[in-house]
């Protein structure tokens, strides 16, 4: 059993932990989270071992009435492997703690490349990573970019990426964020970061991407050109993509119109916390104009990284090949059993 | 005096009415409108002759105390031309009217272009349309999207344009459209019709436009990519645009983020109604990756078509050339005066 340590408990390390205790070949040790709050509560109730990873704030979870397995320091010391879910630039203090006690980590997307000794997609690069010490899984767009990319560039080349982001503003308990009202170029200044984001998977991609925010907590959604060194038709490329592991290709018939109805179905499938771990494609809008495909893509940010960190600590371990732990992280947390039958 | 009749006093025939009495060669006949409510009692407060547009209805301006000065047929034989602005649809129903008392009709940009003589947009074919019968100012968006193409055309010949708008739901009055919370494709398939409609100002242009729309009302935002002919740097197409009529290229010191901000901008200048004529183009955005442009724009959708309806009249009537036609409208309607004093 890969004895895994999860430091950071919030949006991605709560998810990541129940997909970890699903695996066969996993364990949780234990999740390490700053403070006492609903989650730590989650943490606790779900029977995972509770860690305080900040030494001066036990005393809050003593008077929280949470009881504490120790510190992270010690988690980190008893795990085969840490999955760092912290916030943006917290992992990458990490590092050092994780160097101390020799426990390779996987750090998340919000992290700086240059942090990190590789980024990683298990779709595309999965082979690249095996005993690495830091390894960064890419953030919830570029895993979404990288799942057209790969599939795409290995049928047909890819010429040129040009990909409009259209962002939520926040997730949905990100109660203190906008915009309200408002479409925000984010960032003004282009191309956006995504573009080479997506070049730390593929190095030499030619990719050029622009962002916005809009008033909506539920998924992001791309508008993606991509010129192909091929002209396939539209249906080649809708069979091809729906042929891919962790992409939902949405029929017409199921009258999908956006995030709010795709989520609305992730909840009466049952999914945990309605989770859309796949990259959900409009399959109508799946065009060819020449050699110019276009789509649209929306991505669950809050999930889709998760079977991604999965893997990671697969490939990191040299545990397994890429099918075979792509196929036990799907089958394990349910994403083999598609939203909907498709007919 | 061009005696000018406005069939429809709703978004945008109440603007067009104000701008047409502000041009030194224009008179405003009267606004004809289908029910007495608010809109219909400003027109009172504004001294415009009101005529029912439905001639069953009368009885109803009667009950809420307004006086009517005749039906719309009255309007338009009176008129030397009308422009139409009614909801989509309801202005090619009024071509035979207007057929009737040989009167030129102006119609706007949410009919066919098949229901017209010729489509129009100001700075791109201005000396097309003269002496045409029934001619088409094209939409918001179609004219935002125009007001970019001609002089890039012009200047640096263009391969093809590739554009994401990211629409807003519904005008701020228009409480009763969504969406709320969501990131809707729309049209799900691609590509949407606005690349058509811009081909009807520009026949021969490759252009391929996706739609979505998000909860938002106070602007459209385009992000556009124009594959050029030659190689400008990013420098030189801002000069460019910003010497244009009609677009306010915005300067980053001004720290205008969105939509909200360029509104509460307009606000403050004492724009009538808030109202930006101008295509609102993010200076820092403006950026040349080899022979790709990209840029994010803004566009009031309420208000952007409003010159373009001033200018189609003396271009439909002869009246004027377009570099006259256009500096008379701007600096009668103040579009002269600048939002902000540049650098």
């Amino acid at each position: 059993m890969i004895e895994v340590g999860i430091n950071g408990y919030g949006t991605i390390g709560k998810r990541v932990a129940d997909a970890v205790r699903a695996q066969p070949d996993m364990e949780v040790v234990g999740v390490a989270k700053t403070r006492p709050n609903f989650e730590a509560q989650t943490a606790v109730d779900k029977d995972f071992e509770l860690y305080a990873a900040i030494e001066d704030r036990k005393p809050q979870f003593a008077e929280a009435g949470i009881d504490l397995a120790g510190d992270v320091e010690e988690l980190v010391e008893e795990s085969d492997i840490v999955v760092d879910a912290c916030p943006s630039g917290i992992g990458a203090d990490n590092a050092e703690m994780y160097r101390k006690y020799d426990t390779p980590a996987l750090l998340q997307g919000g992290e700086d490349a240059d942090a990190v000794d590789a980024s990683f997609n298990a779709r595309s690069n999965y082979d690249t990573v095996e005993g690495d010490d830091l390894v960064r899984v890419v953030s919830c767009n570029t895993t979404g970019l990288s799942r057209l990319v790969a599939p795409l560039q290995e049928a047909y080349g890819i010429e040129k990426v040009r990909t409009t982001l259209v962002r939520r503003g926040g997730d949905p308990a990100q109660s203190g964020r906008g915009p309200i009202n408002d479409i925000l170029p984010n960032p003004v200044s282009l191309p956006s970061h995504h573009g080479p984001d997506v070049n730390t998977i593929f190095p030499d991609l030619n990719i050029d991407t622009l962002g916005l925010k809009v008033p909506a907590t539920l998924m992001h959604t791309h508008s993606v050109n991509v010129t192909l060194e091929s002209e396939p038709d539209a249906a080649e490329v809708r069979s091809l993509l729906e042929d891919e592991r962790r992409t939902f290709v949405i029929p017409e018939w199921l009258g999908l119109d956006g995030a709010g109805a795709i989520k609305e179905l992730a909840q009466d499938a049952g999914r945990p916390r309605a989770d859309i771990w796949e990259n959900c494609i409009w399959g109508e809008s799946i065009s060819m104009e020449g050699d110019d495909l276009y789509l649209f893509q929306a991505i669950h940010q809050e999930s889709d990284v998760v079977p991604e960190n999965v893997d990671a600590i697969r490939a990191v371990l040299g545990e397994a090949s890429q099918e075979e732990s792509m196929a036990r992280t799907d089958e394990a947390m349910g994403l083999d059993t598609p939203l909907a039958q498709m007919q």
